[in-house]
C-alpha cells in the first residue's frame, strides 16, 4: 500500500478537501501512474453529492486521468516506465461475459468497475483521479499519443469517448446530418469529432450565446432551442442527434427533428424517466437510444483519431485548491469547456 | 360515381349499420376491385369511436382488403381484370418526397393517404373495405399469390406487413432472439413470420392461456408477463422485441430484456407517452423504436414470402351483420386471431 495526496469529498454537502488516500501495491498486471492532469466531469459532482445514489465517504472522484507510468508489475507487457498514459471511466470488468469478449467492456454484464465509487475486485471502493497517483490493471490503461498535450488528453477519456462511440456506432460521416444538443464539455467534443468525421453538424443549444464557438469547433449551423421556430424549421432533418444534456427535455419535439430511420442518442440521463410518445417514433421509424462511454479498444482508437486529426478539447487548467469553485462554475455552465486539474499542485 | 353496399359508423357511439357509399369513377390509373373479404383491425375500432381524433360520419373502415379486379383504367399496366389483389392501410402518397422515392410511402413526408378516414387527393374522405367495391390507384394495389386463400390474405395487408417490416428492418433471422409482446392479430403474425425467418421466438403474453397456440405458430418459448420472475429470468436476452400491445406498459422492465444493441419496436401506440428511463437504454446501448406498416414494394415482398413459406393468419370468417359483435369480442380479446368479413354477405 502507498499513501498518496488527493482531494476528497467527506459528505454530500461539504466542500472537497485535501487529504490522503491509499493505493494498492502493484500486482503483476498493474501499472502505477503518476497523474499529471485530471478533468472535472459533471458526473463527479453528481457522485460526490450522492445525486446518483448513496456513496461511502471519503470519496475521491475524477475519471479523466492522464499521467506517466512510473512502475509496472512483473507481467505487464503493453506499458513501460515513462509512457504517457490515460485512464477513463472504468478500471476493470469481468472479462468473461459476451460483451467483454466483444470488446465492449463498458457494457459488462456483471457491471464494469467504475474508476471511482465502484467496488473493486478486492472489495475496496475505487478512488478516482483527483490524486497524485493511481494503480490500474494494464488492460484498462490507454496510450496517449505524443501529439496530444497532457492537459488536453484528459477530457478525451470521458467526454471524448462518450461522444466518439455513438458517432461511430451510428455512422456519422460524409452525407450525414448530425445535431448535438448542448454545447458543454461533452457537446463541444461531439461537435469537433462529428465535424472531423465529415458530418454536417448542427448545434442545438438553449441560446445563441456560444454560437461563435460552436461554428469555430466545426458546426455548420447553430439554433436556439428556446425559440419554438427551431423545432418547426428542423423537422425531419437529422440522421443522428447526440443529446449531451442530462436535464429532462421535451422528447416529442426533439424526436420529430429526426428524418426517416434517424436515431436520438442520450449519453446522459436525468434521474426521472423521459416521456416518449410512441407515435413520434412510429411516424418515421425513429429510434431513441442510449450510449455509455466506449470500450477500451475503441477508446484507444478515439485517442489515435484525435491525435491524427488534431482534435483537442478546450480546457481551463486550474490548481487543485480551486476544485470547489470549479464545481460551482460547472453547475452554472460557466466553463468553456472543461476544467482540468493540474495535479502538480497536489504534490 | 357508383353506389355500393357498405357498413358504416354513423357516430362514435352507435353500432355500425348497413348503408351505401359512393366510389369514384375510374381514372386512367385506377383499378376497380370487387371485394371478397375484409379483415377487422383494432385500428378500425379506434377510428370509428373517435379515439384517435375526430372523424366525419358516416365512415366506412377496413384496411385489410382482398378481392378481384373487375375493371381497370385506360393506363393501368400492372393489373388486369380477374386478378386477385389486395389493398392495405394506404391508397396513395405524394410520390415526390425523399421517403416516397425510396419506396417508403408509408413514411411520406406529406403523410400517406390512409385507406379510410383520410383526405384523398380530390378532397373527399376515403372509405374503407367493409364494402362490396373499392377504386384504388394501381400503384397501391398488391398482387395476392394464388396459393393464399382470399380470407387468409386479408389480414396480411395490415397485421402481416406491420410485423414483417420491422422483422426485416432489424434483421430477424437465424441466430437472433426475437420476443413478441402480445399474441393477438398482429402478435400471432409476428410469431409466424419471425419463426419462418429463422429467429428463435419467445412470446411475452399476459398469461399462459394461449401458450399452445403460440408454440404451434412457431415460438420456442412462452412467458407470462404477469409473473415478475419473467423479467428477471429474461434480462439481457433479446436482440429484438416487437411490441404489438397498444396499452401503456412498463418500459423500464421491457427494455432491460434486450441484450447489447437490442431494439424494442412498438408497432402500436397508446395515446399517452411512455415513460422511458434513459439509464435503461444507456446500460446496453439499447434502442426504443417505432415502425409503421411497410412500403408497397415491401408489402408485395411480404405477400410473396408468406405464399412461399405457407404462412397464413388464423381467421374467423363472419357475416357482415356480425361486425358489431366482433368488435366487442376484439375488445375483450376473444378472437383467435383475426375476424374477416365475408363481403358476399353484403351484396
Amino acid at each position: 500500500m502507498r499513501t498518496v495526496n488527493a482531494i476528497a469529498a467527506t459528505s454530500a454537502t461539504d466542500p472537497l478537501v485535501r487529504t490522503t488516500i491509499e493505493r494498492r501495491d502493484l500486482g503483476p498486471h498493474d501499472v502505477l501512474i503518476e497523474i499529471r492532469y485530471a478533468g472535472i466531469c459533471h458526473s463527479d459532482i453528481h457522485t460526490v453529492r450522492a445525486e446518483w445514489g448513496r456513496i461511502t465517504y471519503p470519496q475521491t472522484v475524477g475519471h479523466e486521468i492522464v499521467g506517466e507510468v512510473t512502475e509496472v508489475g512483473s507481467d505487464v507487457t503493453g506499458h513501460a516506465v515513462g509512457d504517457r498514459v490515460g485512464v477513463g471511466c472504468m478500471v476493470n470488468s469481468c472479462r468473461e461475459c459476451e460483451n467483454c469478449k466483444a470488446g465492449q467492456e463498458q457494457y459488462c454484464l456483471e457491471g464494469n468497475i467504475q474508476t471511482y465509487a465502484g467496488t473493486d475486485r478486492d472489495g475496496t471502493i475505487t478512488q478516482g483521479g483527483y490524486s497524485t497517483h493511481i494503480v490500474v490493471n494494464q488492460d484498462f490503461v490507454l496510450r496517449v499519443p505524443e501529439s496530444i498535450p497532457y492537459e488536453a488528453a484528459a477530457p478525451l477519456l470521458c467526454a471524448g469517448i462518450t461522444t466518439y462511440s455513438p458517432l461511430m456506432h451510428w455512422k456519422a460521416g460524409p452525407g450525414s446530418k448530425v445535431a448535438v444538443v448542448g454545447l458543454g464539455g461533452l457537446g463541444h467534443m461531439a461537435v469537433k469529432i462529428a465535424a472531423a468525421m465529415g458530418a454536417e453538424v448542427t448545434v442545438l443549444s438553449q441560446t445563441l450565446s456560444k454560437q461563435d464557438d460552436g461554428l469555430a469547433f466545426g458546426a455548420q449551423h447553430y439554433y436556439a432551442t428556446s425559440d419554438p421556430a427551431t423545432f418547426k424549421e428542423l423537422r425531419n432533418t437529422f440522421d443522428l442527434i447526440i443529446n449531451t444534456v442530462s436535464a429532462k427535455i421535451k422528447m416529442s419535439s426533439y424526436l420529430r427533428l429526426l428524418r426517416l430511420d434517424g436515431t436520438f442518442v442520450s449519453v446522459g440521463a436525468p434521474p426521472e424517466p423521459l416521456e416518449v410518445p410512441a407515435f413520434a417514433l412510429i411516424g418515421a421509424r425513429r429510434s431513441f437510444a442510449g450510449s455509455n462511454i466506449g470500450g477500451i479498444a475503441e477508446t484507444q482508437e478515439m485517442l489515435d483519431f484525435c491525435a491524427e486529426r488534431g482534435i483537442a478539447p478546450e480546457v481551463e487548467v486550474i490548481d487543485a485548491d480551486r476544485v470547489n469553485e470549479a464545481y460551482e462554475r460547472v453547475l452554472s455552465s460557466d466553463v468553456r469547456y472543461r476544467f482540468v486539474i493540474d495535479v502538480e499542485t497536489l504534490r
